[in-house]
């Protein structure tokens, strides 16, 4: 068991299945974000995860609380303040329908956060990983010198940084991306994205033709090499998805470690429940194989699995556990009863 | 049938019944605000009402839009623009835990509003009544300009105004309400407000005690008389809420005409299925009143039924019609199936 | 056990709560009529149970039979054919608001039987009860002939005939009732209906005055008197409502044998689930007392127990047990939780 | 922005999905009909349009009427009066289970149109196009009339006729549509239907076989041509469904300017949400390309995307915007979420 | 229409999809049980079908024997009594998550039956078939002599005995189920399993390879054949299923009686609603095929059809027609909406 | 804030509305427990809760679980394994009818405690408060054990027992209770219980009615006076309900310091949510208010508006702050809306 925190923010999610938002007469209610779904995946693979942003003194914000608790995220590094929780909709798509996501995060208590909000010397002691993402740095100037501070305490204090580039263009440019991630990636060990990301957050330029559901492998090792090369990371590791229908995606991944590619099985996913967090998923794969596998082979496998996994079911969270992960790795994702 | 032009804000509602926020898995989906409330309960009295505001360009903007739509007002004078649509969470309360309001409308689309946004010498051409609430000049400081545009405007063209004082302490102080609403009095025929109203929008001072659910109609007159001398109204009306508790509400109202008061009925409503937008209802029943009875206790009487009706229906929208006001105005409360 | 035959119609039930049926977007299925309703509660105080009736061969069709199978009722007299199932929507009252039903039974496969449809001397061989209702002789000329001719079958074979006047006013006026009721109480022995049932169907006039939810319980005296003179019936009984909203009723029961006038224990109902079917359920509690009791007094005390109890039941259903009723009659309405 | 009418019925319809309508004990709640489907289609590509019909006047009529004005179909044209409105009932199948469709519709409001029910000559005034299905003149032979009224006069107006021929087995037979359809067709500009309706309604014979889930372009040719030729259209198109099953169907289209035969791009749909009204959008997406566009290959491709994507929302109304539609044209089918 | 009788344990059967069983805040609710299955299939395909079992005198029990009388099945000679019913609970998989089951059934009223609980002399008087399953003798020692009971008296009474294997790997070893079962053989007459029952219950090898969703077809010829020379059966039948996923699986069947062996048609299911209860069915179609068709491709047909449907239908029970899957094995698995 | 440690079973609660179990087709989850219970209504009152008991290693072990840690009470001492959770069925009552519960609660993880399941001196080592309730002790002998085992070391190491009599009729009889409950009184410093309660565990007779919903004050004073001087109690408290039917209530407390009689403010609560775990709440209250009011009267006045606000509540759990309850205690039952 190992400890990692992470840290960004958590939203209200609002989503409706099978219809538009503006017809929607319910909506269904979970909470999430990318770091705090990391910390929601890895301690369902039994590691003791923290999760450090900050919540509204009100009941969305405690209701986003207790979602974490819930999941056994220990949340005593949560920041209480600020005006809102930031929100956003979700209408989920179905086959030829893509799902669509309206943001309405502005102004969030987390976005807010003042530079002295979080005494990471105090909460990176004893961590075997720093994660954050490049959403984070988009929130908010703030947040961004908040995401260096930590990297800056966790590489003096020898902890390991991992970062899910995840590339967001209804929250900056690339031109910004780039000026704010570029200088971040010096401290980072583990880093993931997939090929928008690399392109957006770093400037390199992937092949692999999203809109056509094509993914091609061999544009990747020349990115990997570049970018371990570049910036000294211990292991680069993309996902990658091909979007045949919004529910209906290949699966597989791809990782570097400066030595050797892998590359993962590949899963047919249809139909798809909830894809949303299957990327975080995918991160949290891939930390969790590097604390505790020492086989690359293995690592990217089990990241692959566990986020194929996510994709049945709902919410952002991933609430599988290693035991269920081997098993699909194992070759057993025949949907059989278990009885 | 006459012309009622509404100005004021709609709000995406999320509501959960017998649970506590924290806990919700699913929301109730609905949309009111103060004035669009108005503009849907005359219609459905059959007038033709205009609801003046502004949605942003988003699914749940074109949500709003279309649930006004359903109700058959006029949405021609709505424009679209501005950054989000402000939300509010509704706890519905139960017996002796009262409902609970967490709001999220800083920065809403409408309270953003410009100052040449509405072209109100045209949206007022023959109107009948112009109606607005202190929510409204409480939102922005743009907002209460447009209202006293608004105001001078349709006093021009002889267009009456219509205003519900609706005091939230949540959006500005006591002081700041007054400095912008006294001055707004001059134009205003039509004056609807409670106890609490008076004293924080104008400075009155009612002597009723709402906490403990009891309501000295008497202390009304003095305040009714003085506020009818003071700034010149046709009328002045208030409902009277008895609050047993989150489920069991007495309700009667009063009316000032200048020359005689008017005491409703009272109704005893158990339980309440939804309290939130009865005020609206007692001051669409009021101009309805106005409008088409030309009989000041038939006036109160009716504005109060179809409050007490609202109280029994979900939503913020008060979908009555005037033969079932009628109905229960004509003694039958009784609730029995017509069949 | 006693073998009880009902005939009459049974509909498709859709109901909608807290919303008006112009807005719904969920309904609420369930399968209900009057005749139905008595075979499936009598079933439940574990009586042999036959309801008699025409069913369409559809899904629908299919669906009715099944609920009433759920419940224990012996179909197997049940006709299959003709065109449609009768629907009836129901709005859920509350409070000031009452219930609503909007009718849409005509053209139904049993208002359409043929005389030939039901071979009653099979049916009724060995019946203790028939049993109907003033709905289903107001559906069409030949369910009120087919009621004349089972009423006069049962009179040969020596089965008891029991009757709930029921007047509809959507069905039928006064006079076409009054001209197909009087002449088939002949055949009658036990004679159910409310105040306004023996003025509708019967002529009589009763003085309660419903909508104020007063019961003058010396003004059913006369006229029970009086019908049994008229008609020679066993006994005749009443339900007696008052009506203080659509949530809160009063409830008793009247009962008078040709000797002596017997008035039941006072129900107060609060808040109230589901009233439909509650009279249905008076009159099969009236019909066990008279096969189990002989005992005037526990008859109606029972009878008026358990259409309390279906009150607090959603669905035309009263899936109770004699015991349950008992429990109550015995003074523990107190709903303590039994555990 | 061009102005169309339709005229037709709409229907409740009551639908349940994974169970059979027999064991329903919830029904999900739209509206929908043929042309009221291609009223709100059009209107959501900016159009304004006219919906023709008659609804009755309680609350199940008033919720049609509702349902429509959410979507912004302009309905001052429609009637109140009749007796009912019609009800369908929809299993909505999965894999190799089949929807089933059962119908109540007998004695609806609109079937029993009297023949000077519609000012077709202030309706059709300074419209461009007319739309009414073969469904309209299978409802009755009044329905018929007004049908060949509403065309003369379209005709006299200069405006543009629209027809689908939507055959309905469970309405009539071939041998009566025939004699119907067949002298209608001289006042058609624009003509629709799938091969079965060629068939039916105009004695056709087109070669696909349905049941196999095969479909063959190069037969429709033939049929297209001969009907140009014999009618005089301007343009015949035709979807064409490949069923592989209830959750999994193929989609394309093809179009015949008297000139050029176009065969649109394939859509593979899976799953499927609602197909109910996706021939109601192929119809409206031929009548927008032929308004807007001035290019029969685009008009084809628009009218398939649009209705392959109505196969992903629930209801027979397909809510989505021109932009949408030209997003999926434009080859992005990949359903990612947008973000 | 034959009389079967069926004997085995019914549980309240609660899921939840979508979600893990953890988060779940609401359970669907269904009963279900293998040879319940059988009995309710059978019924639908007009047998007279009696289920005997034994189920607990609370509220549990007596929801599912109303679960079962709604489907029509005879539950006279269903003993009341014992201390509680049997429950799973059932997570739904989708797609790569497999469901999964969690059975809390030890110590039901079934299970504990006494050996004289059941007049087997009385229950199969007339019978035609008595169908059993290796599920009940798994549950406990008089259980399972209970069917060798039954058995003995069938062979008796010229009652043919069908068995399904239905092994259950946390019931029992295979050591405990050979022990039981092999003995038990002599008396059965249809013998059905798929290639796991098989190995587990009487030793046999298949060499199917389950987990990779690859059926052998000529591998069971072997075992099928040394069955029938092992025990005498008049008919082997099995099912054959490939798991590509949760959602997603193949579908045929193998029969052979002893001189031919009958492959059916094979179906692709996707998505599949609900697979619990596929098995029951199709031994259900066996028994109605052997009975009615004296067709032996026929009635392998037949059972795999029907039992393919199933997959469709939330819930263990089959409500599906003898003609609607006479529809889908003539060809008509097209999913065409029947209007 | 106090530490404080709670000791029993925790169920999965199954719950329906408005129907019977028997008709269920959906019921509520959720999980509670008498002590659980308590363990999370002091948490809400910021006090650090320690739960203490056996789930078993299954989903809905797990789901038990999260429940706890969602609402923030400490489960470190939880231990895992036995054979199953503990079940209650709950049918909500309503006005005349009362809520029923059906137990399936044998053999639980918990009942099933080894003797050395749980490390009390560890557990209890810096704690303020032992809590446990008669239910624990009826569950088992070696339940009973365990708890005299904690109340030993409790009593040893000067942590103070708090213990809720809660006698349960369907658990054990009055004689096996007082056998077990009368020699564990000498460790107890807080007790608590109704009227029936002492009663039952301790052979002390109140004179109460509670079918007749009335409450004897005085007759409890003698009670409590006997209870300090038999046992040494520090402090004895009794809620009174009055049971005027399943939605309506009155409630008020009684507490005895050995020196004064102290009664609270009554409740009139007015409809009921849901009243289970209501006397949780009071027993949290009485704690709460002796460890930081040192005010009997506060403590008592507290204890019963928090428990009163239990009843608005869906779920065992009580979710109110210390601050709801004030504003409950300082008079305001109005039910407003806070806005």
């Amino acid at each position: 068991m190992s400890k990692i925190v992470t840290f960004g923010e958590l939203m209200l999610r609002l989503s409706i299945e099978k219809e538009r938002l503006e017809t929607a007469n319910k909506f269904d209610v979970c909470y999430g974000g990318g770091e705090a779904n990391v910390a929601v995946c890895l301690k369902h693979f039994n590691h003791e995860t923290f999760f450090v942003s900050k919540l509204p003194n009100n009941s969305l914000g405690n209701g986003a609380l207790a979602a974490l608790k819930r999941e056994g995220v220990n949340c005593k590094y949560i920041q209480i303040g600020g005006e809102r929780l930031g929100v956003y909709y979700l209408e989920v798509g179905s086959s030829l329908r893509g799902s669509k996501v309206v943001y309405d995060r502005a102004n969030s208590a987390f976005s807010n956060s003042s530079l002295d909000d979080y005494p990471f010397e105090e909460i990176l002691k004893g961590a075997d990983i720093f994660h954050f993402t490049g959403i984070t740095t988009a929130l908010s100037e703030n947040c961004a010198l908040l995401v260096e501070k930590a990297c800056k305490i966790a590489r003096k204090m020898g902890v390991l940084v991992s970062c899910d580039l995840n590339y967001r263009s209804k929250l900056w440019t690339k031109e910004q991306a780039q000026k704010v991630m570029i200088p971040l990636m010096q401290y980072v060990d583990i880093c993931i994205g997939n090929e928008e990301d690399f392109e957006s957050c770093l400037g390199y330029k992937p092949e692999a033709d999203i809109i056509k559901g094509k993914t091609d492998t061999a544009g990747y090792k020349h990115i990997f090499e570049k970018a371990l090369k570049d910036f000294g990371f211990k292991m680069v590791a993309s996902s990658l998805r091909e979007s045949f229908s919004a529910s209906h995606n290949g699966w597989k991944g791809l990782l570097f470690d400066g030595k050797q590619f892998y590359e993962s099985k590949h899963y047919d996913i249809q139909p798809i429940v909830d894809r949303v967090g299957s990327g975080d998923s995918f991160a949290s794969g891939i930390i969790h194989g590097f604390l505790c596998f020492n086989d690359m082979q293995k690592t990217i496998d089990f990241a692959v699995a566990a986020s194929a996994l996510k994709h049945t079911i709902f919410g952002d969270f991933n609430q599988v556990t290693e035991e269920e992960v081997f098993k699909l790795m194992n070759g057993d994702g025949s949907g059989r009863v278990v009885r």
